[in-house]
């Protein structure tokens, strides 16, 4: 499958245009938040695709088809820049995103690799995610670009999502699915864990009560935001300072009274939300 | 919203024709198995809509909308007669296609409502579902249009799902979670618990074991196969007896490990799965 954006529709991006946000649902909030808080002068355009929620147990094929078609509305909102905040779509659909849009891409993959290779003494780093971003190995592939000797183990959490969308953020039962799903990577003396998912920051607490002092926790939100803000102001196209990014939230289908959640954990001021159709298949060639 | 369909297009249903079968995944196999059992001879073609899985917790317009898509893919599959097997669907979008459709609709919920008039003696009914079919209260409506003494209340479990998917059937947290769902219905004395969303059926040794011999558990498969039996007896189009009806499955997207979960536990012979793309917005006036 090849996809391709016609770059004739397209004029330069300029610094008033604002970042273009996408997740499969509301978790992506987690980097929108590291976003405002690293680039408080950017506007960002949110995408949350909740008529296709969750993507992580979908299959390769369909989860690029959707990044490419999320991507479109956003280009469409003008994105000077794409940032994929699910980890999901990160491990799967960048590298096709970066090979055939016109404006950067940047993943939330890459700046968690690195991050954990920055953090790990024993180079034994520990992964989870979703099926589909566990699957991938993008994980493997990130941290061992940066440094191959490091040992990496992925387990994929599909009910940690569910759960926190529950509500059950500080519970006994969630407690024991951690203890479930982690037991086998901690036997193993990992001493850093990438929070391979945008929604498991929300769980950041009861994890690191789990895995104790000795064991990092490393989320790629902040890194991501540190990442587009150099990548923004190499290509020049950083907001002036003067300015008040606001953050604009679009969904696909309008039940979601998980946003209501992530906005009060995340302390984001969210307004408004925009209803947008899906663009099917816009963009393939 | 409206929707028609085109009934020039469509030849009057024919006995050799399938029935049509659809849900938003893989759990509409429970009501395709009870299928098998009670009308061998007939042919049934199943789609699940495992690119857009799980509709429970999305809205009624996108739910109405993705019922519409799918029940054209079947009808292009020449469906003589289409089972709504997913009780979310069921819930919203039910009455909608029996209006617009020109073959018959059968969804889970009148059966699975009737089920549980009959089997309740104390009039206190319990359903659990997704988060949209408890919100859209059509259990409760189904039930009173039957008995409207019958004290109904509902919960919505999010959780059961993924935690079936997970293949954690038989096991303690699996237990704990049934538990805190279960716990304030039990307090009030219902006898009759409908087991309102198509995988719950795999549940039921756990959700037994949990509300003991004093609360009969109402599973709408068997009971929507013998609606449909009657209503293909009914308009003259059940296949010759003398044939062996075969189950033809096909997804919307191929990741499903889960499948053959559902296919080992339900002894269900599925063979190869197609691959569909959904057409949408096809049947949208």
């Amino acid at each position: 499958m090849t996809y391709s954006q016609n770059s004739d529709a397209l004029p330069a991006a300029r610094p008033l245009q604002p970042i273009g946000v996408f997740d499969s649902g509301i978790g992506g909030l987690t980097v929108a938040a590291a976003l405002r808080c690293v680039l408080p002068a950017e506007p960002i355009f949110y995408i949350g695709d909740t008529a296709r929620v969750p993507y992580g147990g979908k299959s390769a094929v369909t989860i690029e088809r959707y990044s490419f078609e999320i991507s479109k509305m956003l280009l469409e909102e003008g994105a000077k820049l794409i940032v994929v905040a699910c980890n999901t779509a990160s491990a799967l659909a960048v590298s096709a995103l970066q090979a055939e849009l016109d404006v950067p891409v940047v993943g939330v993959i890459h700046p968690g690799a690195a991050a954990a290779v920055a953090a790990t003494k024993n180079r034994r780093v520990g992964v989870i995610g979703t099926r589909a971003t566990v699957q991938s190995k993008a994980y493997e592939r990130a941290i061992h670009a940066i440094d191959p000797e490091v040992i990496v183990e992925a387990q994929a959490c599909p009910l940690l999502v569910p759960l926190i969308e529950e509500g059950w953020i500080d519970d006994a039962v969630t407690d024991q699915v951690i203890r479930r799903y982690l037991d086998p990577m901690l036997e193993r003396g990992m001493d850093t864990l990438v929070l391979g998912c945008t929604h498991y920051p929300l769980l950041h607490a009861a994890l690191e009560r789990y895995v104790g002092a000795g064991v990092t926790l490393v989320d790629s939100a902040k890194n991501c935001a540190l990442e587009v803000k150099t990548l923004l102001e190499t290509r020049g196209l950083s907001a002036p300072v003067s300015q008040a990014g606001q953050l604009q939230v679009a969904l696909t289908d309008p039940s979601s009274g998980f946003l209501r959640v992530a906005e009060e954990s995340l302390g984001l001021k969210v307004g408004e939300v925009q209803l947008r159709s899906v663009i099917q298949g816009a963009v393939r060639a």
